[in-house]
């Protein structure tokens, strides 16, 4: 590496920090919440006002086939992930864990005409594989993981919902940190009720997804999501809610 | 907007110029071709390397079934796209153009073996709607449109390709410029060869893809891509290349 290149590169990360310390003191946007505290680099989609909206937790009743008001819905969660690792072959993992969704007011509560955006602010969930070892799945926090509920085509028809989301896999046994670059999207064209609860219909939609290493993200995919189904399960407490947000130890 | 707001404005504003000045000078990569002097701020996959590679122009014969040197195609492109515009209805419509896809060096021929990264470099369709008007697609500059092709099964079974792209249509009638900030992915489950020519068999995976407003990109999707089939042409000669190049007038 050059010494001007060197110091080029300095100077660019001299100049980096002066932008942030500017961005944080200043606030480029209004700030409503812990989690937005580092703005996202990558938006997928509108930016939600937290400031508005309260945390759902058990128990709480959810209606099928009408708009509730917004919320931050804390909710079990679900998932069974299949990986290919060119070299290794082919693993495929069971997850549970919590997701977070901020879910926007809304006008109407008529299940036909509403138009809801939603940005999933939290997840967690835990895998095992006899192959890979403990596995942990986290959102990746420079990316806002943005999404939207289509409305139905009659009062009794079902909702659609797509969700790009952005996460990081860790592999502590490996020694492997994995993120997505192209979204992971999540949908469910079968929705019944706004949050969909006890519902096992979501999949993502991809495509041999590739997943980079975050110690080598400009290298070449070192695995690939190739299939991805969900459920999501119904409110948790809040006090299920702070385990899951809590650090957990794995086996490093 | 605060005064403080505003001197913070600035000078990040000021910043940011700096940081360009410096990242220009002392380059933080290796660029190699025009189209790469203005570095992608997204990147959806690994930047190949064109300086090892040379366009190819009809006419230029592919073999079936077998992986040849690296090199840039420059190929016609057509697809037929289907969007929904909230509030206007769904419109179908047909575009002609070209692409031209940076495809990097292999070590091997071997069709069940290879593996190959592409970027598109360059991609101009255009086509009409008379609802709409005149719609140009163009690659968005500020986005690395990346993908691979996975080797095939056996010596004859087809191979798989995937490019993740950012585009930007432009529909000058309607006084509008939309993008998408999830990726079109192009993908062919089919090819027979390498690139695929006179194969119809394209198509994006996508469900109600976003396109936002490049006047409000934070605001609200303002049409959304629901369907993309595609087929690669053949070869084009470097003066028809250079035709589709070159900077279309259409009625503003």
């Amino acid at each position: 590496m050059s010494e001007s290149y060197k110091v080029g590169s300095q100077i660019r990360d001299f100049l980096r920090g002066l932008l942030d310390v500017y961005e944080l003191r200043q606030g480029g946007e209004p700030r409503s919440d812990k989690e937005q505290d580092r703005q996202a680099e990558i938006e997928w989609g509108p930016r939600i006002n937290l400031a508005e909206l309260r945390d759902l937790y058990a128990p709480h009743q959810v209606e099928p086939f009408t708009v509730p008001p917004g919320g931050i819905d804390n909710l079990a969660l679900h998932s069974t992930d299949i990986f290919t690792i060119p070299g290794r072959g082919e693993f495929t993992v069971d997850f549970a864990g919590y997701f977070r969704v901020a879910r926007e007011n809304q006008t109407t509560k008529d299940w036909t005409t509403f138009e809801l955006l939603v940005n999933i602010i939290d997840l967690k969930l835990y895998g095992q594989s006899k192959d890979m070892g403990d596995i942990a799945v986290s959102l990746k926090p420079d990316v806002l993981s943005s999404g939207q509920i289509f409305p139905a085509t009659g009062p009794q028809a079902p909702a659609k919902c797509r969700i790009a989301t952005g996460v990081v896999f860790d592999l502590p046994q490996l020694g492997l940190s994995v993120f997505n670059k192209e979204p992971i999207l999540l949908m469910n064209e079968h929705v019944t009720s706004i949050p969909p609860v006890d519902d096992p219909n979501g999949h993502a939609l991809l495509f041999m997804l590739p997943l980079f290493d975050r110690k080598n993200p400009s290298g070449k995919a070192v695995a690939f999501l190739t299939s991805l189904r969900y459920g999501a399960d119904n409110y948790i407490t809040e006090a299920e809610a702070q385990s899951f947000r809590a650090p957990r130890r794995m086996q490093g």
